[in-house]
């Protein structure tokens, strides 16, 4: 069986409790080093993924043991969004095979930090989406409230620019959320096209002229 | 400081190692018996919240130590979704005094269930929003994935039927989730009218004449 486990935004205390118990019973627990350092897991259960996680996860899933060990998979926040349950079933992994442990995701903490109730915002991904960048820019026209996880920020704020989106706009920018460097900041498009920002950026359009 | 704290799904093993030292560390924990049910919290610091919540979470922020007190009001599944966040703030919370904790909301569940991604679904809540269900007709008229929190799911299919929908069209019940009496079926509009459903229910709806 493969457990696709959510570890939430980074800090360790938003790991559940299920996602710990699911671990240490694992026979193998594949993730990335950040994911991995924040369980205690014997040396020879564990593979560090690397770039080629593609080609890793590939191998992972021929296993002929799939049906009789534990493989735990880590994924950041929540594996569905946005998340490796997608890059899995991409990959040609069988529904059956896979159990997917719920994560605290980064929009979740977003949403926390704002104070905000995200059933009342739209909520997209740039991540190799380039469609939802058209989207994000419809929206933000329509002065609508929209969460979104930036792609390249700089661009995409130039981009909505280019298309037309008033650069005072402004929008909150929210940088690795629950780490030690966490940096939340309400700035505008003309502001944000001239900074650089962590990969690890959830960013808030709340449908006003804030 | 009032903390907001998520405590998931209903089943212990969805807690984040937060929400419980939060709760360990507080001087007051407030919520639903089955929620205070989750913790083990001395008797004298904790209040069981009944149906006459809105009053009692009123008198609660009018207390004087907000300040200096640690108070921790427990809310079902992640706050920042249709969750006690917006009641607090509506009924004269000031953000300021308020700190809130992620949890796994059932909208997460229901789509780790699924093995789906929530980046590709519409979310929308019935509870209490009526203009929601014309938004959800249209969805489903234009065959739209759709994750929603029923509001009378019965009468909730009627009115989708009533409006044109063909009552044939299946819908993902998703009822109990984590607790022992979980139920996930997929059924037609015209099945959902004759039955009886938990108040603990997600409904998804995949786009597809499933
Ligand atoms: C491939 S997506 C995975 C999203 C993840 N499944 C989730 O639910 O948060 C990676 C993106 O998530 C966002 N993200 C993840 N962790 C974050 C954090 N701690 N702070 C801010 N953004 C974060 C960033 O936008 C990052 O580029
Ligand atoms: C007032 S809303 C609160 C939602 C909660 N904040 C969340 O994030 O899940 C209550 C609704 O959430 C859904 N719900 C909460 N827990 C559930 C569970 N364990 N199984 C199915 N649905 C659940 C049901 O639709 C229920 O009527």
């Amino acid at each position: 069986m493969i457990y696709i486990v959510g570890i939430g935004p980074g800090d360790k205390d938003y790991l559940t409790l299920k996602a710990i118990k699911i671990v240490e019973n694992a026979d193998l627990v594949v993730g990335s080093k950040r994911a991995l350092e924040l369980f205690n897991i014997d040396k020879d259960k564990k593979i560090i993924l690397t770039k080629n996680l593609i080609d890793e996860l590939k191998e992972l899933i021929k296993n002929k043991d799939i049906k009789n060990k534990k493989i735990v998979i880590l994924s950041t926040g929540d594996p569905c969004f946005s998340g490796l349950l997608k890059t899995l079933l991409k990959i040609g992994a069988k529904k059956e095979d896979i159990e997917v442990i719920s994560g605290i995701s980064s929009i979740q903490i977003a949403a926390a930090k704002l104070k905000i109730s995200w059933e009342d915002y739209n909520i997209i991904t740039l991540h190799g989406k380039s469609e939802n960048k058209e989207k994000l820019l419809n929206l933000i026209k329509n002065h609508e409230k929209v969460i979104f996880l930036p792609n390249n920020l700089k661009e995409d704020a130039k981009f909505l620019i280019d298309n037309g989106i008033n650069p005072n706009t402004k929008i909150w920018v929210l940088e690795n959320l629950t780490y030690s460097n966490e940096k939340i900041s309400l700035k505008s498009l003309k502001e944000i096209i001239k900074e650089d920002f962590s990969y690890l950026t959830v960013c808030i359009y709340r449908g006003e002229d804030d």
